[in-house]
């Protein structure tokens, strides 16, 4: 059954392979990111110059417009990025506050578009990582900001966390995705222990389409790939 | 010994009780709040229009200026506050990037100036909160915040997480503070199960003079109050 589904970080190495993903399946795609996806069905095109504040309102103003009095089926937060430094690194308040910005921010407004515009019973996703499920000293605000995430994600799965009912949220913990930019920045990797973007792509689908195969709401699942194949491992 | 000490939030109910317990033990304070706190030696006046970066070479480059070349004893990050709201909540979004700037920013600031001024084996304490161990549904981004802070404690606690040599990070988590705001805005609550602050201010005396009496780096310290008496436990 066809789908209506925002991606946001639609752009993104991930965020583009799900939308070519979910429109070979014929699904509505609304994607939300700095630049339009030309794929999508819809784009809303975040004014990066705005506060949390601004953005958030921009991006449900215009995920109002584009949704058009249709409720929607799922919403797959998977923008981010990644940048080092511990505390004492030049670059430390600078890449921490980036890193806020690109998964607290993105996180708290997909919440709120979830609560606003997803339908009941819907799906949102969000992006956690397993290495900051314990300290990160060598990238100390991309783990400050990911154990952010994840402890929002068990606020959004309680009763009154302001989803709508029957709605669910689970994240996924990659520990490494397997993405062309992963590949340039670490070419001597063992790339069979990296997550193909396929595989998120497949599980974001079937998610979607079949509530039964969902986790508990409120799920932390990490994605472990070893010899190349991926499982997933409840938190 | 007189110590050399900085109390970020130095005005708010906590800090204010920290400044004036330090100061009866004629230690040097330094406060860094948004308004002065007279009673210091000397004071950092945060100017919050500017954003994390600015506020960020700003407090450090005026701390540079007060401690004029001597290393500081301790730093405690006491500032932050509280609101509300769920995912669906009208000041959802303005309610998160207050606590966000409140406790995460002041954290990473925190942090970053005791990587650069700190002495070896000195001490740095954040603050947490226990409900925020878990989800926190009527308060999500408090609880984010917090559940940052709690990571970024495991990092900087780490060898590479950039704190001076032997320095040790312990995180406070109240659960409640018996403060007079808290007393205004719960007054008919149990007063015995909240934690006075002359405990965290003898509490952090003792982890000042003594390194001998701090848990291990990195703790996540639970004050529990039950019947007036108050615990620590750890996480």
């Amino acid at each position: 059954m066809s789908q209506k589904v925002i991606v946001y970080g639609g752009k993104g190495a991930l965020g583009s392979t799900l939308v070519h993903h979910f429109k070979s399946k014929a699904w509505w795609v609304c994607s939300i990111d700095l630049t339009e996806n030309t794929e999508a069905d819809a784009n809303v095109v975040v004014d990066s110059k705005g506060d949390l504040q601004e953005q958030a309102k921009q991006v449900k103003d215009d995920v109002e417009k584009v949704a058009n009095g249709s409720k929607i089926d799922a919403i797959y937060c998977v923008a981010g990025g990644w940048a080092g430094g511990n505390a004492k690194a030049d670059a430390f308040v600078k890449n921490t506050d980036l890193m806020m910005k690109q998964s607290i921010w993105t996180s708290v407004i997909s919440a709120n578009i979830a609560a606003h515009y997803l339908k009941e019973g819907g799906l949102l996703t969000l992006t956690g990582a397993v290495p900051c499920l314990e300290g990160t000293s060598g990238m100390i605000g991309y783990g400050l900001s990911k154990a952010a995430v994840h402890q929002l994600t068990a606020s959004l799965a309680q009763e009154k966390g302001g989803l709508p009912s029957g709605a669910v949220v689970q994240t996924i913990l990659p520990v490494t995705l397997d993405t062309p930019m992963n590949r340039k920045f670490m070419p001597d990797s063992d790339f069979t222990t990296w997550t193909p973007m396929s595989y998120v792509a497949e599980l974001f689908s079937t998610w979607t389409e079949d509530a039964a195969v969902r986790h508990p709401n409120g799920s932390l699942v990490k994605l472990i790939t070893t010899d190349g194949t991926t499982t997933q491992v409840l938190v």
